[in-house]
């Protein structure tokens, strides 16, 4: 809701005009007396209001024994008081007409079952009476182009330049390090939010306000657990659209991970693979770790994302050019061969023992004739397989005033992004090229992943603003009643939706089924059905090949058999008799719901490779046809799928038909659907097919 | 050869009691200058011999007009002259006595064949005078406890305080970008030794030297390709009993990497593979880059290796407490679940919003409290399932002196080893963990990616020692004659070195065939078998599967008809009959012979893993089964072996006899052996097989 002036909550909590601190310390040194402390030194342009009882005033300005007696309605009130008070100082700044409040106190959510009730009541006040509320069990909020430092985090202590990046953080004291490390490369902060435990106010929500701000061009985030996945997926899409790169790390990508995160903020994450496959979907940059992460965002605030996979790489080692080749070649880069013109053109360049392949080594011959490093990049930049060029030094102190020099004219005579990796760099020489807007780094790796990472995101950008076909939900499908749904209604319902699935018919004789396998067509595969069988291989209930009525009548008996003998307490429904397919490649098509962002849609390779490499990928459903396409391509085992030892490539758009279709149908049940499992899915070079499915419904 | 001081050319090269400046500058800026200037800084022990008609006088030493003049024999030369009268000044050190040289001068093997022929002159002279020659095209050597600094790398300016690391690197640029980087962390080293072109001193051969020191307690390297493999074997064999990790960083890891490091080198590089699998076999730690490997070395200099796999984490952060969870699962660490007693212990130290499982949060309480971050550290160390301990700080500007104290005292009072993790921190804050001796680094993956390593390192070194049965080399094979070894010859051989293959026999008409096939049993495969003709299956020349006579008959028409047709032109011995064998997993065992490390032993996942993953390890020949079993452990297909989806194991003992036997038959034909592919071996519960035998011979 916007006030008069055309704000609303949001903007009052990220770019307040007037900011009342509760519970205020006269001592700066305190927590509680940072806020003011800050907020005087890096020159808040808004109103500051102390309030405490206990002190007349503080740092030069009116304290107000409560937070009414101000006389008019800050836009955002800080809350730097006991857990246990909170509650009424919430009421207090609802009734003083406060718009955002930060609540940095801890003992809530993150305290148990009783923490949690406490958070209900915190959150019920803030809602009442329409303020957004941040945290609580927050550092806070910095807005550092208007000084607005409502925050107690350690890195406002020391110098905080406004700069173009937004980052937002989950983590309190890892976002304060990775803040620090910021300022260490002299990378400058717009905006540092830390949304604590999210009991309002979501990652997402503070993204999504920051990536608006034009002064803003690269945004960066540390995520333990997404709550609001479609908030989450809005703002990556809005960053693409502006074309503002989004680079996130996010911890809990292993089992132990997701148990330490658990048992950390008490929120349900959900599954690594899925925030993985949507994040990529939507061009979200994951990043490794934190180094990994300001790496890119270091890369992209200076540096335009180079047009294509080509690095052209100068060095002044070959061993430096080899390392990095590697790594190109491990991160999907490509080293391409010059041209025998921008060989020849290096060859005039260098000296007789340099190389002037691609990587080019210009020896250390370059420290007496500067200009030998400054044509070479550029000789290779002109290559037109070359996109970016990475220049490799080292060391070279008592010659960063010649080597800034140098790459100032080489900027001015490029039109091509090149990156320097400056290895054991004087700290003046890092400071220098970051006044001149260019990138350096301090490693030959951390540097090829940096090009990387934004090749692949601009990539993904132009692919997504391609795919014009943006699949719309589908009407909602009725539910089809709780648990296991049985295989005849299933496949009914798939069938419906579009989705290739092997015909089926329910017997609950022997004759029924011969019936059923007259209608299919020969041969056909027996499978036991019941709601409490849901692992049917397992306790032999499944024959398959089966040609004739003699071969039927024998297996019938051996399911029906084995299924009484292994669970002799199960419902059995009767016998699914079910068409026979054929593919070269298995592989598993499925849905499944996740906490935060709903349905997804899940696409692996089956048989062996399921069981030696976990290969999934899921994208928030539904999914156009291109975006499956672009699933597929990130399976480790997609070579299977264009034919290996003489096998016909699988009809790769039927698939992709099959992935969307699933994808919409998961849409469409996204208020009942649990789980769907199409494994195998038989994919051959004239269609593909489910051979078996099963369905879990919530209600 | 030892003179009568008991001391080698190696020695001299190494710990040199005089140095020999041949084209010393009086100028120090000069590059031929700084070595006489390195000298008197650095505080040389040695007597200092400049060598240059132009001088009476450099650095307060007299100089000589020529290296006969000095009357002595200086135990090591420098040549710094240009690459043209490189061969006279060598002549007149040989004749002087000198025992070893390092030639700086560039323009020989890497400015190709002219450069090739330079190279072999001044081989053959330090040869002829028993010289031993380092270079040339190199920065020279350092021994820092000795001032010997015989190098003009740029490293030698600054501080080179000498330390417990010896550093040896193929690449002079990047060698010197990493010294620079180990001293700003603190991390001395004793040696540096860049080896330039090798043509007489290797890698291995100043390692070898080296790792005898006892003052060196860690190995570092920087690789680009090795050519003396038995050379390097011997030193990680050697560094392994003396307890002193070799941690290395190899260049040329992919294709493009490889493409690049010949043409920089000019040597023909060992397929990565190879080198990857041997280094391993010899627990050498391999790091992924520069960075890595100073982490790795930075550890094991100060912290003893952990006794096991359980890691425990204390933070003051949730955050990273789960990012080092994650990273600790995919290096193959374990996060364990603390004891009761433990969880009790750290529930009354730490405050009620901290958590008290593995990882522990501190939060920041621990600043005004310290002890409490001494005493969970201490908890988590006593705890029985916990190896080592990981400790994650932030920033902490002001708490330096506090903090320096607690991790003093934690290291009094603990047994068990344990690594600060500490991002942005102030630079006293190393410096004073440095001088304690405890090891900090400066991130939360850093730390567990060092921790692996060092435990990957001791579980190597401890299966090394266990593993008593070392195999010894067998007698040599008499070479059967170059290329193709037709497939009896091959079958015959094998099954005499105890390799099992199916049966074979060879025929060149249908009726031999199947009395071949009457002898060894239906059913039986066939084969065509023609030197020109390696890949029989491409061609339709197999055929499997054939129960009777009938069967055979037709398949060996057809087998016959598709070869004339594929290849009229090639030269057809006949058809194979061959028995069929069973499995339940197919592997492909073979031999190769690498370049720098001769016959080596490949194992990896057949069928369609081959294709999608390339799933191998080579070890170096011969084996044992116990270094077999690891062979198997490293593979990413390994579950496989253990059966999957209700799949019997396989006879794991079997297979590894089975590759322990082939790399003794790889080791016994080492004088001629090109390459051997057993594809594929269908490993089963009851045995394993070679169902296909391809041997190629050089001579």
């Amino acid at each position: 809701m916007k006030d008069c002036n055309g704000r609303d909550a949001l903007d009052c909590l990220l770019s307040p005009r007037s900011i009342a601190i509760v519970g205020v310390s006269s001592d700066f040194n305190k927590l509680n007396g940072r806020v003011m402390k800050f907020l005087l030194e890096k020159g808040y342009n808004g109103k500051i209001f102390p309030v405490n009882p206990k002190y007349e005033e503080v740092g030069g300005h009116r304290c107000f024994a409560a937070i009414g007696d101000i006389g008019e309605a800050p836009e955002l009130a800080v809350i730097s008081v006991p857990a246990k008070v909170v509650p009424e100082q919430l009421e207090a700044a609802g009734k003083a007409g406060v718009r955002a409040v930060i609540v940095f106190s801890s003992g809530f959510g993150e305290m148990g079952e009783e923490g949690l009730e406490k958070e209900r009541q915190v959150v019920e006040i803030a809602r009442r009476h329409g303020m957004r509320l941040c945290g609580p069990n927050t550092l806070g909020v910095i807005n550092a182009f208007e000084g607005a430092f409502a925050t107690f985090t350690q890195y406002g202590m020391g110098s905080t330049n406004p700069g173009p990046v937004g980052f937002v953080t989950q983590s309190g004291a890892f976002g304060t390090a990775i803040a620090a490390l910021a300022r260490k490369r002299g990378l400058g902060l717009g905006y540092f939010a830390n949304t604590g435990n999210e009991t309002d106010v979501t990652f997402a929500d503070c993204l999504g306000r920051i990536v608006e701000d034009p002064r803003i061009t690269t945004l960066a985030g540390y995520i333990e657990g997404i709550t609001d996945g479609p908030g989450f997926v809005s703002v990556a899409r809005r960053a693409m659209e502006l074309g503002k790169p989004l680079v996130v790390t996010k911890v809990g990508r292993t089992a132990s991970g997701a148990r330490a995160a658990s048992s950390h903020t008490g929120a349900l994450a959900g599954e690594d693979a899925v925030f993985d496959g949507i994040a990529r979907q939507h061009g979200v940059i994951r990043a490794r770790n934190e180094e990994h992460m300001l790496d890119i965002v270091d890369m992209s605030t200076t540096t335009a994302c180079p047009a294509g996979r080509g690095v052209g790489i100068v060095t002044q080692s070959g061993g430096a050019g080899v390392l990095m080749s590697d790594r190109a070649e491990e991160v999907g880069l490509n080293v391409p061969q010059l041209s025998e013109e921008t060989v020849a053109r290096l060859r005039d360049i260098l000296p007789a023992f340099g190389a002037a392949g691609n990587p080019v080594d210009v020896t250390a011959q370059f420290i007496a004739d500067p200009s030998m490093l400054k044509e070479s990049v550029k000789a290779v930049l002109d290559d037109p397989n070359v996109h970016v060029a990475a220049v490799w030094l080292q060391l070279m102190d008592g010659f960063v005033d010649t080597l800034t020099r140098t790459f100032r004219e080489l900027k001015e005579e490029t039109d091509k992004p090149f990156v320097v990796s400056w290895v054991a760099a004087p700290e003046e020489g890092l400071r220098a090229l970051r006044e001149l807007g260019i990138c350096a780094l301090r490693g030959a790796e951390p540097t090829i992943d940096a090009i990387a990472a934004l090749v692949d995101w601009e990539e993904a950008r132009q692919a997504r603003l391609a795919d014009t076909a943006a699949p719309s939900d589908p009407p909602a499908l009725p539910a089809p009643g709780p648990g296991f749904v049985p295989t005849e209604k299933s496949v009914s319902l798939l069938h419906d939706a579009g989705v290739p699935v092997a015909r089926v018919g329910l017997a609950t004789t022997c004759e029924q089924a011969i019936e059923h396998a007259e209608r299919i067509g020969w041969p056909v595969a027996l499978k036991i059905e019941s709601p409490d069988i849901l692992h049917k291989t397992e306790i032999g209930g499944v024959e398959i090949g089966l040609k004739d009525a003699e071969s039927l009548r024998a297996a019938y008996e051996r399911i029906t058999g084995r299924a009484a003998k292994a669970a002799p307490q199960a419902r059995i429904d009767g016998v699914i008799v079910q068409e026979m397919g054929s593919g070269t490649v298995e592989m598993v098509i499925g849905l499944r719901r996740d906490p935060g962002f709903g349905p997804v849609v899940m696409v692996g390779m089956g048989g062996i490779l399921i069981e030696v490499q976990k290969d999934v990928v899921f994208n928030r459903a539904p999914v156009t046809e291109a975006e499956a396409s672009r699933m597929l391509d990130k399976l480790k085992g997609k070579v299977m799928l264009d034919g290996v030892r003489g096998a016909p490539p699988v009809d790769r758009a039927a698939l992709c038909r099959m992935i969307s279709a699933v994808s919409r149908f998961g849409a469409a049940s996204a208020d009942w659907l649990e789980e769907l499992d199409l494994n195998p899915v038989l994919a051959g070079p004239d269609g593909v097919i489910a051979v078996d499915c099963l369905l879990i419904s919530e209600n």
